[in-house]
């Protein structure tokens, strides 16, 4: 028998999907592949390609030293088999478990990482362990001995937990929030066709698949009765959550959650059948303004529309938001929360500054989640080009003719006309953004080029030293941007199959981005874009962590004519005319004005 | 006559007000004392403090060389002067505008900043021109000519208008918003006496005046029965706004809305009476965790408190929000809006990257929005010490015996032991924080010191160069944080009275940083912390700017003995105990899981 590993829809073709989407009544509709990893009872590990269709079999080829994506069934299995393990057993009682208490005892299997000691022929994982003394508690308070080498005595502390039994516990829920109703009596304003969403003036088709989860194509923004495209592709393609702890056994802990695990795979189910929940929420203010003359004002209020997805990665949880604004913003924002992975430290412990103590017995060590977003641009048309834009000082001295007083400063921009010029980090003080860009169209006003601007801020550094084994294996982390042609099947920036990769070898995104001579001026470029946070854990992170934000922004400039949002209708707007007094009036005006309420009101429907 | 230009009261002196405090009962309250400044008819300026319990003058004292804030009525004098003087009137003729036109004349009144040719003993304003043919239109699409040394003819580019008429022109209202009704039958969750707020955990006083607008007092936060104190006071304390066009008439533009035309004069009335607004509003997910074995789940909503104000510094709005959040998370942020400030340029006329043109003969100039942000730190008591933590890497090398893997990195925490070490820059790349901490109060689990962390990440630098007019004048603005020790009296960094000041003389912060060598270890703090934007104009701002938000966070670290938010009742909580198969079957299990809904839903109020 052949236990499959994975099997998903290819990617269409670009040439013909683009093809086909121009003329969806003519052109071909392009061919349905699937995409199928199987791994053999020799553990042998075959890649497939077959055609839907035709029924056959387009590609078939056996891997060698190559490990694919894990399965949640895979996960599974390793707690079972741990559990009946003699020796682990033995282990457990060293550090206090007796051996009718192994149910008790659960893990979370993780990806080895690379194992020099193994390498990648062998199928591995390894095995986090806990003790729970109740089903209900919140598994990661008793962590246990993952390695004989630093067997420890299980901890004596009580349980603390956030469920309603254990917060009883410790005085029960508090009764003083009131309720807050948010009803759309009359429906919502986005409408779906199959999978393609409209909302607003915004357009694009929603895919998820078991690596990415959630995948948005073909974006477009109806500029005033014109559909004019934005992104072709746009999707969290791949990260990494590298942990600062360089003792033995935690140097290894390293997860690819998205080409380890899976994104899709581990995604939440919401409802019965649903794992993506699309909704839209208020905003606050879109637009305002106000004429401190005579108090005439305008008050618009903002409508986002929300795609998510919440994934679990054993310990944590990503709720991913793909965010669109009616100004034409699009804002991918990740939730961060869950719990910690913890380990085991005993009363008085160093944590050597590699952890925290967040609770008695339980060391949380340091990491970061890099996140790495993938933008196949189309801004007016797939040809475009990537700038970086700093804020500069003239370079005329102060007191001289052309800057005397010593303000003048600009937005310097430069173009990154080839991959190696495209490989940049961030930068606070000029607050860098990056600017995709169509050369091919100026704004009529500004002479500028039709762009969206990636405005991100929580750009840190890879922690991993560079030679590093992390720094190896994710080479996309190295840079914030990485810009590269667009070419088929350049998904994953860590690999095809990234389990138990050594990092020797320069996989996907390093791949890719080899030749740093080559042109990405005007042309199908794709910039990944790797962000994320430092996490230092505190207590009050623990039993279970408040979330933590992160989000960066697109938003467009020099794409638009003028504000694109004039035409939502406003909660308040009083034009001045229908009762402002003479000028000579103002101040009494003023004062009348303050006991006048708007003499207009629109609200949205 | 004597034309008051303000009179305000003076902050209690902090001594007396944290006696008064600790025992409202025994110990005397602080006195009230108005702090008054006016301006004689013969142009003197006078400072004055008055007892208002007896009614007896404490002090008054005569300046010399200094201007105060201007006053809405001064600003509104100024375009009634304007509009009847001669020269003007001729200028606007050379320019296309007829005289009996001259009401379609506006101006918006600036602060002259510093004009090296007048000084400071003249009391000046600069008047920004602007064509206005409908008193509804956007006033700021005919710029006109501000300086008789750049005379341009008025521009013959139709108008294009948000508000309701001008959009029915442009096609009208979008109709396809459902509404989305958000309500609270049971009211709101907080509570106000007099001015102290009560919201979950959260007590403290909310006060107003002329100048910074909210001001927010005496923040604390109920933990488990304990009122713990964490800041005294909180507020914006001055801002600066420099424009980055080094020709004239523009080089004189640097606006300091607070201390030059304030943030509390400039505030709009929302209702007859009100100018602060309070709401609760639901802000997603808290925390939440799934185990991915049986689907376990515990969801959690998040609520959130606002205290709002929005002010208009002529073309421009600010939507000043504090945001509190259940976790003991306060979060500034401040929404940008209103109308770009914009200067006439003729077809084909170069705007030599100082600004962009947004729509025909508008040139908007670059500019920064630069806050300053005032924290009287009173973390668990008076004395606090300020430390920066910055991620580091492990110093051993990839493959040595510390660190073989070399994945090794922790939280370096340098302490600001002195004003001169305090003096501190943001870096991106080490996602550096400040901590405000208290040494003397260890968390039992992590040893740590009960903290706040500021977590900002919009910092840009000062655009104008070091000696420049703005360098000078806005010394705040010139390191993204200072700290000093507190002393009474010291609340505004760029001086008492701000208008016209030369920068020659340092006043304010740089006057009470000037002593590098103070030691604030272990004493009352008090952090200055500048953030904002930079802000290349695009027409997509034009002709009024969607929202653009600037947030930050105080962050409570190892302040809480665990997460403070578990009382919060959950929206979903499914404790697998009820109903979870044997471990065996959690194959099968988890797909019959899937067809489950959570047993058990307490939803909050």
């Amino acid at each position: 028998m052949t236990s499959s590993s994975m099997s998903s829809l290819q990617e269409p073709r670009k040439a013909d999907m683009t093809a086909w989407l121009a003329n969806p009544e003519k052109a071909p509709r392009p061919s349905r592949i699937a995409d199928a990893v199987a791994i053999g009872p020799d553990g042998k590990v075959y890649d497939g390609l077959i055609n839907l269709q035709t029924r056959s079999i387009v590609s078939w080829e056996v891997l060698d030293g190559l490990q694919p994506i894990i399965t949640i069934e895979e996960l599974q299995l390793v707690e079972h088999i741990v559990r009946k393990d003699p020796k682990v057993i033995e282990q457990c009682k060293i550090s206090g478990i007796a051996e009718e208490d192994m149910d008790k005892v659960y893990c979370d299997p993780w990806t080895i990482g690379y194992d020099e000691r193994y390498g990648s022929k062998v199928r591995l994982q390894q095995a986090l362990m806990y003790y729970r003394p109740n089903v209900d508690d919140c598994q990661y308070q008793y962590p246990s001995t993952s390695a004989p080498s630093s067997t420890r005595p299980l901890s004596k502390a009580p349980a603390v937990n956030y469920h309603p039994e254990g917060v009883e516990k410790q005085g029960g829920f508090r009764k003083d929030l009131k309720t807050i109703n948010i009803t759309q009596p009359e429906g919502v304003s986005f409408k779906m066709t199959g999978r393609q969403i409209e909302w607003q003036n915004w357009k694009f088709h929603i895919g998820f698949n078991y690596r990415e989860g959630i995948v948005l194509n073909n974006i477009t923004f109806n500029d005033k009765g014109t559909e004019r495209p934005i992104f072709y592709r746009l999707s969290l393609v791949e990260m990494v959550v590298p942990y600062g702890n360089p003792e033995r056994p935690h140097q290894r802990k390293h997860a690819f959650d998205l080409g380890e695990y899976g994104a899709g795979y581990m995604t939440n189910s919401l409802t019965i059948k649903n794992a993506i929940c699309i909704h839209e929420e208020d905003s606050g203010i879109l637009f305002k303004h106000t004429d401190f003359r005579d108090d005439s004002v305008i008050v618009t209020r903002a409508r986002k529309l929300i795609i998510q997805q919440i994934f679990t990665a054993a310990n944590y949880e990503y709720a991913v938001q793909w965010i669109f604004h009616q100004d034409g913003t699009i804002q991918p924002e990740i939730k961060l929360t869950g719990i910690l992975n913890t380990y085991a430290m005993l009363p008085g412990e160093d944590t050597n500054g590699w952890g925290t103590q967040v609770y008695p017995g339980v060391n949380a060590h340091n990491h970061q989640h890099l996140f790495c977003l993938r933008i196949d641009s189309n801004i007016d048309g797939a040809n475009n080009t990537v700038f970086t834009t700093d804020a500069a000082q003239a370079e005329a001295p102060v007191g001289s003719a052309e800057n005397f007083y010593g303000n003048g400063f600009y937005a310097k921009r430069t173009k990154l006309a080839t991959v190696g010029q495209a490989k940049t980090e961030y930068d606070g003080a000029t607050m860098r953004s990056w600017d995709l860009c169509n050369t091919n169209k100026l704004h009529p006003y500004s002479g500028k080029p039709s762009s969206y601007k990636l405005v991100s801020r929580e750009i840190p550094g890879l922690m991993p030293k560079p030679g590093s084994l992390v720094w190896k294996r994710a080479g996309f982390a190295r840079h914030a941007v990485y810009v590269t042609k667009y070419q088929d099947d350049q998904l994953w920036p860590a690999g095809r199959h990234v389990p138990q990769t050594s990092g020797d070898q320069d996989l996907g995104l390093l791949e890719w981005a080899a030749n740093n001579d080559e042109s990405i001026d005007n042309t199908n470029v794709v910039l990944w874009h790797t962000f994320g946070v430092v996490h230092f854990p505190a207590p009050e992170d623990f039993p279970v962590m408040p979330v933590e934000p992160i989000t960066l922004l697109l938003r467009p400039r020099n794409f638009f004519t003028n504000n694109p949002v004039m035409d939502v209708p406003p909660a308040i707007a009083s034009p001045p005319a229908r009762w402002l007094p003479t000028p000579r009036a103002w101040p009494r005006a003023r004062r009348q004005l303050h006991l006048c309420r708007p003499r207009e009101r629109l609200l949205p429907g």
